[in-house]
């Protein structure tokens, strides 16, 4: 991955806005930048941050434990270890480099951080800025390089599909399944899921979210499967639903108006529509038959690096699609009682339509 | 659980202090204050929020796909559905119950966030004050019942280890066993893992917190397994170190010596110690062998809805132990390029003593 290139870019909007430094502590954004797999555990325990000076090197600050690995990810950086904390760290470190003014992810720092940070490097006569989005927007429109590894990412997720479609009658409960989904993923090389698998049947699939119960599935019950692994760093994420039995007349009748419904966003997705024009396109099929208001939640999302990324396909955004962005495309039914139906593929943006990355067609034209 | 006493505690706590209301976000916190279940995607995608009022009712605040679990979790609260975020819904109930002064959670909130809630909430005249730690601290002391269920999450975890020890050398590589492990633990019961497991062998075990590799496990290498599970929402963490075929010299020599910082550790611990006295007794035995600089993290940490939470076993720590605290006692020895080894237990700080939860003894006294 070329790392250099994507620093020279952020070091450019540095120079630009004159501040001297960026501090990076967002776990998707610190990979993006130097490709670092330290794990953080949650947002509160860090397992390191960068420094993207205007101009130089770039510093990987992390603590004894993730020594060996900032190492062994990112020999080209200056790798400090503070044994006292990141903040003692930097109060000695920026000065050392000349930073005077020092941005911060406003969008991922605390705010007792934040204030803490204010404070500490005040006394040392740095100014701190908040910025938000820099990297996401940049990570927002994927290269060909990152564009093939989401592929593998969705192949890969594709494979464990099948491989536990092909036998589903053989599992008893959602919990089941989505144990042998998550377990088929690693075996089959992903970092793991990049999300918790939702395997919901029946009425439990008319909660989006589901948790998977370990209630038996009942054969002719509808039953959702959405789920994603993380493959070299980058997500997929795919939704399915079928019948394990025989469907009934309602659910026919269902499904395919949300498949109309997903080809018609897939149809609308281009470059230079605005993500609240995909989502309408779907949208409309679904209220024109009578289930708007079963229809809670956005057309999709981006994916790259996390697997819930900008841009968002809400009908309040009417932010442009580029060449390069990876969203997902996942209209929806649910009703309360009855269950739900979510159908969710991947796709690229490209300058005439858009590029499905699945291959998948396990139950979509029914 | 007695969630009600919990909220009674708070609410005095804010009558206090003069707030009108604690804005709780948290994911443990909104546990333990109402057992709302629902799973946040980190903390940019929260699956809800408290407003907790200093006198009334609690307030539930979550979005349509996590509205039935939260009426499954949490009958008893006011449930509040946002369509356009939580932000607007705040600006419109907060009026409506009487809130002018609104604590929020300055460790758990984004700095953007809070700068948008002072925004917006400020022209409803509604000022905010932020407070740090206010649930932690009550979460640090564990009821008998707590303590009962962190007792089941850790023999639960035990029985994982145990069956996978018993045919440990049938397995090829850290993955393997990280795989084993977690797919085990869940297959059990378990929510999940309450980290991702640590699998070490040879040198990798050098690294206190090392990514399982794909390589064959040498016999006779030592071999960490660091591991933990989530039952019922408490989670357990508990770490062994042997070596499948045949231990050398100094693998028996550094054991030993950590095992008796172990114990040395566990004798300490008892209700009015200082955090950094318990952590004194274990390293003064392992420094004073030479290997000092080798131990390179605290003794411990607490342990309860989170993996990791207050007290910590810090050198640097004054605050002191009270009964009803669960803690590890994990001393370790890393020596980059020979390997590492860690022996962790739970215990209960008691009056007089602690109680150690685990009752796995493989490997200890060697």
């Amino acid at each position: 991955m070329n790392y250099s290139n994507r620093i020279t870019k952020i070091q450019e909007k540095l120079r630009r806005k004159k501040i001297d430094a960026l501090l990076v502590r967002q776990p998707e954004n610190r990979r993006y930048l130097s490709g670092y797999t330290g794990d953080d555990y949650g947002i509160a325990e860090s397992s390191g941050l960068l420094v993207v000076p205007a101009r130089g090197n770039l510093h990987l600050l992390t603590d004894f434990r993730y020594k060996l690995q900032a190492e062994k990810d990112v020999p080209w950086s200056t790798i400090e270890i503070y044994n006292r904390g990141a903040l003692k760290l930097l109060c000695n470190l920026l000065p050392d480099i000349g930073v005077e003014k020092l941005a911060f992810e406003s969008h991922y720092t605390l705010f007792s951080t934040a204030e803490k940070l204010k404070t500490s490097l005040g006394k040392k006569n740095i100014k701190l800025v908040p910025v938000k989005g820099m990297i996401e927007k940049m990570r927002e429109i994927k290269s060909e390089e990152e564009i093939e590894l989401i592929r593998k990412s969705v192949r890969l997720n594709e494979t464990v599909f099948g491989e536990i479609f092909s036998e589903i009658t053989s599992y008893q409960t959602e919990i089941d399944i989505r144990l042998a989904i998550e377990t088929l993923m690693r075996r089959k090389g992903a970092e793991g899921a990049s999300f918790d698998t939702i395997v919901a049947s029946g009425e439990n699939s008319s909660l989006p979210h589901a948790v998977p119960a370990n209630s038996p599935i009942q054969k002719n019950e509808s039953l959702t499967i959405d789920m994603g692994l993380i493959l070299d760093g980058y997500c997929s994420d795919m939704t399915r639903n079928f019948v394990p039995g025989k469907p009934d007349k309602q659910y026919m009748k269902l499904h395919r108006l949300v498949r109309k419904a997903q080809l018609a966003g897939m149809a609308a997705i281009r470059a230079g529509i605005r993500c609240c024009d995909a989502d309408k396109a779907a949208r409309e099929i679904i209220a024109d038959a009578g289930y708007g208001i079963n229809f809670g939640h956005s057309l999709g999302h981006g994916v790259g690096l996390a697997v819930h990324e900008q841009p968002g396909l809400s009908s309040r955004s009417a932010k442009k699609l580029y060449p390069g962005m990876i969203v997902t495309v996942e209209p929806g039914i649910y009703i309360p009682g009855w269950g739900g139906i979510r159908l969710e593929n991947m796709v690229v943006v490209r300058e005439d339509g858009c590029e499905i990355l699945n291959e998948d067609t396990t139950w979509l034209d029914i």
